[in-house]
């Protein structure tokens, strides 16, 4: 197909075949580790060979038999695109997805309760799975941008669990794109000092840019079973410019940084930067672009298209992640100038690009969005009304706990103002009051730390709330006060919810 | 009063004072940082003295000039005794208090909202302090055993954060207490490597017996304002042996990880525990006491009796922790037996001790209570009924969040059996469902580690609820699933808290 020109290995090269028969090696019910993350270096063509297997198969079934359909059990490292995580939940094809995912058919599938998703902490997943904690990997089915002679990979556009997919699977199947950039080479940092306890050794990294590892994946060439020629473009969502709103938060954070420094509490080159994937996060990065900093560095998760401007500008200095995430025009753009971008990205193993150690050493600016956040600063990232799935937690707790400072971000409202992000209670937690130093929306910035659970109340509703909802918070707040039911954290247990009660009543949190 | 014998500093000799002198020197509205860790360590005179200074000051205001009342705020270690906690919080002297308490009169001023309270996880009041979130530290009072010749400290049964107050505050005032066993000198590894980002390096601990600091506490003595002699004893709860709920628990937790062994998930040694304090920790530490086990380690916070035996038999090899928190009949067991256990013991900075670095290379096994669980796994640790504060968060979400397994036991029932330790929904999140690993009650353990909110909620309701509240869990959790609100965490908003409410209402949480 492609005269197999970025396989060198000779044992190898006699492993190509086409995807449908690739997929016809993975067994139902299997345990499959799936590349990709944010819809970068996932595998494009097995996934879905897998999914038309699955659908004939299923579609075969004899009701009467008692039969299982064909499911099987999908970990990647994190959201991958349609022609994956799409494709196999159409067909109902997944019985356990983990960690993030960001589909539309597969949310569905999760919230009509015909998929079992498992939602952990990015960094959790490579030492759990390894640890045995999720059963034993039957195959991994990984992208890559070629194959060296001896038989080590150029990782993709995203090395997300890779090397440990590799690493514990039983069989591998191996995708080499030919779209992705070959260039991609060298700009991998892929560590090999990891263990499981008690035989751990401190990670030394101390620097963004430091490179600690190897340019390459190793693989055991004994057990790839399959490898499949493919072409095609990751993902790549279009870039959405800042809207006023996202620009207002941006301001928000901005001022803050320019106080903390100026108050000591940060450096004028603050601290390597993690920012979460979508629209306020990139108003972020553009207003710091446009301000006064310079050298910054990011220890995150996802390359976007801010980052590359901030790159070209001199705002950054270097981005290490484990992903990309770009636009077509971002793509174009790195791709163009790729020379330039590659001595400053650096793309890691999720587990290290989450680590908990590297997190608090670096002293990461954690900056990810909200869905909910209630008076006491406890944030709900991942479930609508308290039982839909949106996407997941993703790396946002990794960084929120153990970084410097931890700042979630949302519009004050949503749904046309009709639901307010500030709430009594919220629906369900994913970080905390112990957690959350800093909520910022376009109203203003909450600052937490040092605060007691009322005073928390009194600042969040003052900086953060949406006029609308204001005078109800405010009420619902000197209520709960008034109730006498304890005064750390003061609720009215059959209240507390009825922000939500109230939209799925009435479409609106309005009373 | 005791002839200056432990005070060998000339300089510091010329400072002894009494402790209503010592008090004298503290200002209202002082930023209070005080020594202390679960009962051990705390400075026993000053606290005391200075609250006699509070209560008469404030009994003469005059109403009508509107001058405030004399207050401090105290940051301790975690939680101290009746002579610090209990007098200060008795005469209203405490505006904030920070971080872990556990003083009945204490509680009882944060739930009637006359005090503040910030909970916060105990690995981060140094840093945070240290990066001045909190504001600036005053004065600083610290227990110590000992003052060296050339002004260095010998720490006390406890070192909680005092290496960070001895830094940080502007002025120092020690309390030499004669009562602590001069031996306790070279027990302490007082790390020094600690910096604020972007200059901290790798903490190179990479087993709980390793020596990385200094056995004494540097002491700039011009900051040193008074040192005050005492002779009182800890705090030193008496202990109380394990009754018939706390062996069961104990039971389920040695039988799993007698499983996870033979299935190679964890080692023949297991792995440094940590361990909360109580009745059913300090089962579990019998029960592995009487098992097949040798040569475990423990890298905790706290040592209790249950370690001294534990160091005695063999059991487990050495304890690293923060502070000791004895019975009566503990303390003279190490008293009498001080040379065998000196070697075998190491105190640390609580933030060395609770290092989520350190907690993750270790792999940790994190034991802690919870006051209630929830059906999808989330874990509440701190309030009562969402809005009164129990005692506080203390290291469980330093080691849950970071360790290789994170453990939350508790009876199924509390109060007579009107209150379920399982609940629909918890009244407040302290672990969420992405942090809680193993949940165990008398009544079984669930094990939810790769498993999605409802098939925990099965497994949990199956193995951990109390057979008077199965049915009643059982019947939320399918009205829910046919509610059709969202299949991924099923509720039913109007019903979520009802069980709280019901408690409230009818003293029992039994429809």
């Amino acid at each position: 197909m492609f005269s197999k020109a970025r396989i060198l290995c000779p044992v190898l090269k006699q492993k190509v075949m086409s995807a449908e028969a690739a997929a016809a090696l993975i067994p139902a019910g299997a345990n499959v580790g799936m590349s990709g993350f944010t819809g970068a270096g996932y595998p494009k063509a097995v996934p879905n060979a897998l999914a038309e297997r699955i659908k004939e198969h299923n579609t075969q079934i004899d009701p009467n038999t008692g039969e299982k359909p064909f499911r099987i059990n999908v970990w990647t490292g994190a959201s991958t695109a349609p022609e994956l995580d799409g494709k196999l939940a159409e067909v109902d094809g997944i019985e356990m997805r983990l960690p993030f995912q960001s589909d539309p058919i597969c949310r569905d599938r999760i919230n009509t309760g015909k998929m079992n998703y498992v939602d952990l902490h990015l960094s959790e997943v490579a030492p759990y799975a390894w640890s045995g904690f999720f059963g034993n990997m039957d195959v991994a089915v990984i992208e890559v941008v070629g194959i060296r002679e001896d038989g080590s990979l150029i990782p993709s556009s995203s090395l997300g669990n890779n090397k440990v997919w590799i690493e514990q699977a039983d069989k591998i199947i191996l995708e080499v794109n030919y779209k992705q950039n070959a260039r991609l080479e060298g700009m991998h940092d892929v560590y090999y000092g990891t263990a499981l306890p008690p035989n751990r050794k401190p990670i030394m990294l101390t620097d963004p840019a430091q490179r600690i590892g190897e340019a390459y994946l190793r693989c055991d060439t004994d057990k790839v079973i399959a490898v499949v020629e493919t072409n095609s473009p990751d993902r790549n969502s279009p870039f959405k410019p800042s809207d006023e709103v996202s620009k207002r938060i941006a301001e928000h954070i901005l001022a803050f940084f320019e106080d903390e420094i100026k108050r000591g509490r940060l450096p004028a080159e603050l601290l390597p930067l993690q920012s979460g994937v979508g629209n306020i996060p990139n108003a972020v990065l553009e207003a710091l672009d446009s301000g006064p900093y310079k050298n910054l560095t990011s220890y995150t998760e996802v390359i976007q298209d801010g980052m590359l401007k901030m790159l070209k500008s001199g705002t950054l200095a270097m981005a290490s992640a484990t992903a990309f995430s770009l636009s077509p025009e971002g793509i174009e753009e790195f791709d163009k100038n790729i020379e330039f971008y590659r001595n400053k990205i650096l793309l890691r193993p999720q587990d290290i690009s989450n680590h908990p150690e590297i997190a608090r050493r670096l002293g990461v600016i954690a900056m990810n969005g909200l869905i909910e956040a209630d008076i006491y600063g406890n944030v709900n990232s991942t479930h609508i009304m308290g039982s839909r799935m949106m996407n997941g937690i993703g790396g946002s707790g990794d960084f929120a706990r153990n970084g410097y400072l931890s700042i979630f971000m949302s519009p004050s409202t949503a749904k046309g103002g009709s639901i307010s992000a500030i709430v009594p209670m919220v629906s369900h937690v994913d970080h905390t009051e112990h957690d959350v130093k800093i909520i910022v929306t376009e109203q203003g910035l909450a600052d937490l730390r040092g605060l007691s659970p009322r005073q928390r109340a009194l600042e969040i509703i003052d900086k953060c709330a949406h006029p609308d909802f204001k005078e109800q918070l405010r009420d619902y707040f000197e209520r709960a006060c008034a109730s006498g039911r304890g005064m750390h954290t003061p609720h009215l247990l059959n209240e507390a919810l009825s922000w939500h009660q109230r939209f799925e009543e009435t479409g609106s949190m309005l009373a």
